[in-house]
């Protein structure tokens, strides 16, 4: 059976099969050795994400591996227009604990990895609303930079607490001279190089565990190892393996 | 349970999730309405294809669309360096039957998607060996554009005589002045170009199916229908749906 990595997360992971995204890279990475499933929901916060949880895990079968990506729409200011998508930090860190309490109730064996929301860049929705002169926007914005690495910092808390694999994405993009328009489209969301960098970071944690690319087996042989006049040969095992597993 | 897509083929499905690729498109596409899976085998042909059917399609589960997308390897010259991969013209098209025959018995729902292979550039491998000054290369093309074309018409064929959906990639492309270097990067495989027409051609044929994906719901509501004083009751149908079907 063929391993699954699930990522689980809103529209940071619900893009991520879009031009250039971070999802495909990975299911670029893992062809032909696990199998990648979007369950993205853009908009959507961890107070939301715990009402799908049991649905979106409904499957017996454990992944391999989980990503859990939010965040970004928890940290929306309150008073903003977005404001009802926030959820206060320390719920945020209790909701992201009872959803990896969750998976590891249900797949033991799966590896759950972290990601903190990316920085905001607070300029490009200003941008916007200046060009529509859009006064209420203007002074009451959707996100802040600030507390969106609050909300980062929760997350890597508890991932220090529940001894589960990270990524500071918050502080990795800025680590970035002009990472504001080099990784974020619109002040949110992931050009293709921050895309990149999020594929990047998840290969690092990934190629420390026994789920790393180049540890698993191809599915079937290599071309190169088929001889064109007999071709059975090269696959013979596949008919051990099966007698293997009916025994 | 959401309706999966699997992506049976050649090089150019194996590939069809790197930057630009069909696969990734469709899998955006259909983000949040139906799992794409990649099934791609670098350098088979269908003749192997035929060895690995039972293993790749061994899930009980039927996907709503299948798509068989091989006939470039097939398609290799037998003289030439990549001979070994040549399968003759009607065991192609026998190979292509027993494939569909196949899936049609496993999963008489499933909708078979058949597509052509590209055409070649054959001056693209050839201005390669004469970098190389590869002489052998030269005199011994591993393609010819005619002959994957004879390939393509067996593939047509047989979804005319099976009632099939088939992509007529093959003439598709070579319809755009420069489709040698627009839509293939090799000669052989596609540029992000060629692989948008690929998608835009499933796409056409889907949109005509009840697996369209204009069609499908998605997983679960959009966020705007959420009111974020009393989330749950966006989601309530799930718990209606639950019962309904442990009834």
């Amino acid at each position: 059976m063929r391993p699954e990595i699930v990522l689980f997360g809103d529209s940071l992971t619900e893009q991520s099969f879009s031009a250039g995204g971070w999802g495909a890279a990975l299911a670029d990475t893992y062809s032909r050795k696990a199998d990648v499933l979007v369950r993205g929901y853009d908009g959507y916060n961890t107070r939301w994400a715990l009402i799908l949880l049991p649905h979106v895990f409904s499957s017996k079968r454990a992944p391999a591996v989980v990503t859990v990506f939010f965040g970004a729409n928890d940290a929306t200011i309150l008073g903003g227009r977005l404001g009802r998508l926030h959820v206060p930090v320390e719920e945020y860190k209790d909701n992201l604990k009872t959803i990896v309490n969750h998976l590891k109730e249900c797949y033991p064996t799966s590896l759950v990895v972290l990601i903190t929301p990316p920085p905001v860049d607070e300029e490009g929705p200003k941008e916007y609303a200046r060009s529509l002169a859009d006064e209420e926007a203007l002074e009451f914005p959707e996100r802040r930079n600030e507390v969106t690495g609050l909300y980062a910092t929760k997350c890597l808390e508890l991932a220090n607490e529940m001894g589960l694999h990270a990524i500071d994405l918050w502080s990795k993009l800025q680590e970035t001279e002009g990472w504001q328009n080099k990784f974020l489209s619109d002040g949110v969301h992931l050009t293709p190089e921050g895309n990149a960098i999020v594929h990047q970071e998840l290969q690092k944690v990934l190629n420390e565990t026994p789920v790393s690319a180049a540890k698993l087996p191809l599915d079937f042989p290599h071309h190169s190892k088929i001889d064109g006049k007999c071709p059975e040969k090269a696959f013979q095992y596949l008919s051990l393996l099966s007698s293997h597993y009916l025994i």
